[in-house]
């Protein structure tokens, strides 16, 4: 009998979260679920817990907390808060912390399980965005293995498997381009949150697809993966291809591509971020190639999804600005979805931001919060 | 000073010879040639002897062994016909053995370079269709690397790396449906020796580009595939893609597929197989995605292309009659390149030939030998 692997998901209601208890329950015999977190869906997690089993569950607030201890009996203890969090990561037996928290409330968690050389499942995009530099240089310290969970970032995992990465001369992060690829600079002023929600590949949370809709989510995973393979932005070109069939490649020195590809579906890497180096056999997905409709490829246009040249230049310019960029992003898409700003004013907030906000750089995690928290108040007031 | 791998190039006239000396000129650092053969084409061979500078030539037939001697002096020895080829295979001082003779000529020396533990740069397909099993064999007992360098197989390769083959669900081998993919089974009886020559993608010699028009060159390559990989054919699925940018695929148990791509250049597959399992940097091709048209995926036509069912059969049927199909297919070229057959008429060749022959299969290569020489005079009578 083989052990199976202990794991603790931070944000179990979520899209990564929901897509990763079907890969355990496929693989029970593999994976054993120690620990879930939610913030607000008391419903869906109170449900999990009764399948699952973990020991620990930790939920946005006290309230909640004492709601959801009644409803699930002696099941497990049930924690609350970013204190919570962060306990159930320091704490819980687990193998493999998944990161998928949305926003900047999965780093704190996320850096107790890399201090505790666990394994990261990482789908949080802030915990690299904004701390990339302090978050791999302390994985290295604690020998902690990061194996992203985004489609792309796992694409470009998978094809340098078994590569001499020195041999790289390019990453191709693919991009679906997103609801409004098709649509001119102009038309962008006035499209409606129903229609920035309408994703045409994946379905994702809130925020990833009005990310995905501004291409922030592409600026976003650049950044990533600037950190996550160590790259300079010389060596890392997003390129749309609207059918997200192709999850993203890599060049060669040689002039040979590599591509890694299929059906969209996330338990595929997530399955994948789970089992690595081994692969396990599932049949999630099931590519036709003579059904798919022809595979195409366009520049990106940098002046039309302003959010993606941010990026880029953020990218370059290092230190904090990720960090800001990455803080007003949250607010500028929390306002557009609340009806506060239009779709086109998105990059102007986080601009505006970029602008204000003046810290000096230190490679501490407390400078990072600390930066994250004044972008914040910034919008505030 | 790293010390050079010294290359021996059987067929350094055709397409895959020029191409090997291309890329062993880029890089004379890491390669130097110690041996050049040649069927006909004597004033080729002689710039690349000159340029060259091998310990030993090869050429078709006495007459013109001595024509070269005088024209190149004292550069290199001469040697001629099957058994020169042999005897260089045998004696000369090389790493790697470049086999890329076109037809079952190249089987002889190939298993000669094998059983001396070279590493076989394997072009030539008749070495693995006519013989594999005795060819993998003798690999493994001599601990001889065959490493493919057709585009297909190199991008099956090259995708396989730092992978478990026991994951692998079924390899995908592209094909480009050749200049006649979308003419029907009529009109192909009707296509002319000019229109069968002009293939859309790839610049080849007569004979693949003729196998390339029937698809018996994909159906060479499903055999090829399963012996170099060691696969069922299940395992194998042929797809065609008419933009032969994608050179193969390789599905896994988890339903992640990884490609390897590029634009068409045979240098690329060629230096991989000289420089495996390291990757040089190079320039020969350039891949720009946002100007390639749409990359699209068809099933192939087993009825219209009679040649790649049969394939498919004698891979199934296995024991000689890969070895019949192959002889009588080169035959069947043949007659139809000199016109006193119709295109559509190749298929039909094969088919008596297989109908005709019987031999009891021995894992000997006399046997292979012999039944390679009685489906030829078949025909010559």
């Amino acid at each position: 009998m083989s052990q199976q692997k202990k794991i603790a998901i931070l944000g179990s209601t979520g899209s990564i979260g929901v897509n990763t208890l079907d890969v355990v329950e496929k693989f029970s015999d593999k994976f054993e679920i120690t620990a879930l977190t939610a913030n607000n869906n008391i419903d869906l997690i109170e449900a999990q817990i009764k399948k699952f089993k973990p020991s620990i569950a930790v939920i946005g607030e006290e309230e909640k907390a004492r709601k959801l201890s009644e409803k699930i009996g002696d099941i497990c203890s049930v924690l609350y808060g970013a204190k919570g969090l962060n306990e159930m990561a320091k704490e819980t037996d687990y193998d493999i912390l998944v990161s998928s928290l949305v926003g900047f409330a999965g780093l704190s968690p996320t850096i107790e399980g890399i201090k505790r050389g666990k394994r990261i499942a990482l789908a949080n995009k802030e915990t690299l965005v904004a701390a990339g530099e302090y978050v791999m240089k302390l994985a290295e310290k604690h020998n902690s293995e990061i194996i992203p969970v985004d489609s792309e970032h796992s694409a470009i995992f998978q094809t340098l498997v078994g590569e001499d990465r020195k041999n790289l001369r390019k990453i191709i992060l693919t991009a679906s381009g997103g609801p409004f690829f098709s649509k001119t600079a102009e038309e962008l002023k006035s499209v409606t949150i129903e229609e920035a929600l309408n994703h045409p590949n994946w379905s994702m949370g809130n925020k990833v697809t009005i990310d995905s809709a501004t291409m922030m989510n592409k600026g976003l995973e650049m950044i990533e993966a600037r950190w996550l393979f160590n790259l300079p932005k010389e060596k890392i070109e997003p390129l749309i291809h609207p059918q997200s069939i192709i999850h993203s490649m890599v060049e060669f020195n040689d002039g040979s591509i590599k591509a890694q590809l299929s059906m969209p579906d996330m338990r595929l890497p997530i399955q994948y971020a789970l089992s690595y180096p081994e692969r396990l056999p599932a049949q999630f997905v099931d590519t036709d190639f003579a059904k798919l409709s022809a595979l195409t490829f366009h520049k990106p246009d940098y002046e039309k999804f302003r959010c993606l040249q941010l990026a880029f230049d953020v990218m370059e310019q290092g230190g904090l600005k990720p960090c800001i960029m990455n803080a007003a992003n949250e607010i500028a898409v929390d306002k557009f979805l609340n009806g506060q700003i239009k779709f086109s004013e998105i990059p102007d907030v986080i601009e505006s931001a970029l602008e204000k906000i003046e810290m000096n750089f230190t490679d501490e995690l407390e400078t990072i919060f600390e930066c994250d928290r004044l972008t914040r108040e910034l919008f505030n007031q």
